[in-house]
Formats: structure tokens, sequence, C-alpha cells
């Protein structure tokens, strides 16, 4: 189909087709590392949704470059015009000490309908390929504070997915795949250190100096910091030194 | 909220807030007007993603400003990148002589998943913006071929936007109204001359000459050409000339 082909194949492409959301974090690394496992053709898609840091799209760029996806495209889509989110408009990240602090609220980090628009860019760009499944890394330590990254959201995308497009009215339906939604930060990290992922490539700061370092005192990088304790494995992650002089 | 302020505001805001999705075309500017004639403060939202014709989103303006938008926001989004239809990849838009030659199938002009996407940005739109209701300009003639037109679409997407959203979750759902869906089109026109709509601000033509006037033979421009004669109402559409020197 004219305009659909991707514009730069960096692997050679075999197996059946998959659009792969791709962050630039940990969570959905390790989720191509196992489309890639399970023998699918991976198309990495990214958003630049006008996030405070760019960086998140390079290090999409070197993940999919890395782990093996056919291609690697970006969508650009400005959800700064809308606002609402410390990730989007002036609206400052929290910093805690430790995971414990971090508060059962729905979080000033939530982006309106974020995952919602993702998966939507991520349903057309299938369809325009002709690949029926989607993954996607939400994940059980996000989902008590985001809604979109809950079980029964992901289902009802599906079911809207195949209700939305020419595929599923045709009868070659869409599969939302999340295989680590039930998993903890720790089992992903391990499941991804088996995988070979090199999580030294990612990035899952909310608020990272201008140079690239996490700053250690969010909740990704809380998050991120006690799953690599748990998982017993080495955190490759560049921290920035605090106000005190100190590393996190 | 900081970020979420509308930067232009048009007319002064009174009643309760909704977003309403402006492509520039007659359906949509109907829909608009039947929202401030019940009393919604209406902030217009279009979405530029890639189209062949930039000229409706100037017609959009028009209309927000003609039926009284509070404002008019226009989002970016690249759907030429993905490509996959004849509105957004190098596929030619076909052309009948009438309306009988139209065939039940979806049409090449269906762009993958385009109302989930156009959705989904209008529900971060209204997330941001506190509106709960969300109008959209879908109607029964364009459902015989477009999925993403029918009613079960629409119902399994506003269930979703209330599983993917914090309002949604928090109990303040959001309720996506198609006032015109099972109207035709001659019906569509006569509400809208009966409310005052200016039919000559919009376009429908999916292949417009360079000059902007309608190719008058266009899925869209027949449609379009019918519902004007069916409701008895003067057509104020600009046509282009045709190959053989007539107007359509």
């Amino acid at each position: 189909m004219s305009g659909t082909v991707p514009s730069e194949v960096k692997h050679g492409e075999s197996g059946r087709r998959a659009v792969v959301l791709l962050s630039g974090g940990l969570d959905s690394a390790t989720v191509l590392a196992m489309a890639r496992r399970d023998g699918f053709a991976c198309h990495a898609l990214s958003v630049d949704y006008g996030q405070r840091h760019l960086g998140e799209l390079a290090c999409a760029a070197r993940v999919a470059q890395a782990v093996g996806a056919v291609d690697h495209k970006v969508i650009r889509v400005d959800l700064r015009a809308i606002g609402g989110s410390a990730l989007t408009a002036d609206i400052a990240v929290p910093h805690h000490s430790s995971v414990a602090e971090i508060g059962g609220d729905i979080p000033v980090t939530y982006v309106p309908a974020r995952n919602l628009v993702f998966l939507s860019l991520a349903l057309a760009h299938a369809e325009a390929l002709g690949a029926c499944d989607l993954f996607l890394g939400v994940n059980a330590v996000d989902y008590s504070g985001y809604p979109d990254c809950r079980p029964e959201f992901i289902r009802a995308f599906e079911r809207t997915a195949n209700l939305a497009t020419r595929e599923g009215v045709l009868g070659r339906p869409f599969a939302i795949r999340t295989p680590i939604i039930s998993m903890s930060k720790a089992e992903i990290i391990r499941a991804g250190v088996s995988l070979g992922v090199n999580y030294a490539l990612t990035t899952s700061c909310y608020d990272p100096a201008a140079d690239g370092a996490a700053c250690g005192t969010c909740d990704a990088c809380l998050l991120r910091r006690q799953g690599f304790v748990e998982a017993g494995a080495p955190d490759p992650t560049r921290y920035a030194v605090t106000r005190t002089g100190r590393r996190p």
C-alpha cells in the first residue's frame, strides 16, 4: 500500500507483524524484547507528544535498534496544546524520598487520555501495516495510579478498536497485548535481563537534568530504583547529583 | 489549571462546557449549531492530520467564529506518516457521476482509526478543560461506509473513555453526543438552515481544485449535492468547472 512502507528498514522482517509502543522507558523495552522472543516482526512506534524531555525519544530509537525492531516510527501529536499534566504543562513534578511516600491518588503526572491517544495511533499504524497485534508496556505498578493502565481499560479499548476499523469489521480482529500488566517492576527487570535487554539505554525519569541524568526522586525514578534493588540486578541508571551534593 | 486556558477567547462563555469536533464540513457545522442551541459553551476542536486540503481547517475556523464557539483549537497529528488512505497517502480519490454509483464497501477514503484518534484527542481536551460533553458529527449516510461512524462504535468509545480518564474514574462521566447520527443529509441541512448555519462557509469535497472549488463528483460532493436538492435548499457550494468544460 502506498505511503505505508517503512522508510527505514533496519532489520530483515520475518514473522507476524506487530506494532509495539516504545516510550524509551524500562517497561516498553522489556515488552519489545518479549514480542521479539515470541517471533513477532516488530514495528516500534513512539509518540512525540510534547513531553518535557525529548531524551525519551532518543532512548526509544536506541532500544528499537538494539532489540531488533524492523523499524521505528515517531508520530508527533502536540498534547502540550491541551496541557492538564505535569508532563505537558507548567506544573511541577512531585519528588519524594521513598516509594512509601507516593500517594494512592491519580498523580499530577497523569496526562489526560494519553494511553488512549497512543493506542489509537498505534491502531492506525497497525491497520495501515497489516498488523493485528499491538503491544503496550502498561504494568501493575502503574495502574495503582493511572486509570489508563488498568486491564478493564485495555479490554474496552480492544473492543472499541474492533468496531472502529476496517480490519476489525472485516473479521480480522486486533489484539492488544500487555504481557507485563500483572508483573512487579522487579519481575519485569528480571525478565528483561534474561532476554538481554540493556537497561542503560532506557530512561524513566519524569524530571531529568539538562544532561539527561535521572533525578532519582520522582515517582518513576523511585519505582525503577526499587525494582533494580528487588530484582538483585545492577542499576545502570545515571543519577544527577542532588542539591545537597550527594547522589540520591 | 495551568496550560489549559484557551488562548483565544472569541465569545463570552456561559453554560456547560462541551468540546465539539469541527472538520470544516457541513455535518460538524450543524452539530456545533445544535450544541449552541442547547446552551453549551462550545470549545471547537479541529485536527490538522495531514489531510490533502488544508482549506478544511480555514473553513472550520470560520464556522467556529460564525456559530459562536468560545474558542477554536487546532491540534496537529501527522496521519500522513501512517498513510493507508486516499486522504492521507498517494491513492486516488474515486469520482462518480451519481450517488447511485457509490459502492457499499468501505471506501479508499477511509482513514485508519481516524475517528478514534479524533475522539481520543477531543477527550483529552475535554478532560483538561473540565468539559464532560463531546459532540461529533457522524451521521447515517456516512456509516454505510465508515466503520467508525456507527452507533456501536460510539457506545464502545464512550465506555472506554470513562475507563481511560481520571474524570471517568472519579464518577464524572463523559457523554459522546452524536445528534445527527440517524439523520439523512437532507434532514441535517434542513436543521442547519433553521438554525441559521451558513453552509457557504463549509467544505465537504475530498478532491478540491487548487482554488478550493469542490470537484462535484467525489462521494462527499455527491452526497452533499443530493442533500441540498432533497432539502429543497439552495446549494451555496462553489463547484469547479469539469474536464468537459461544464460544471457538474
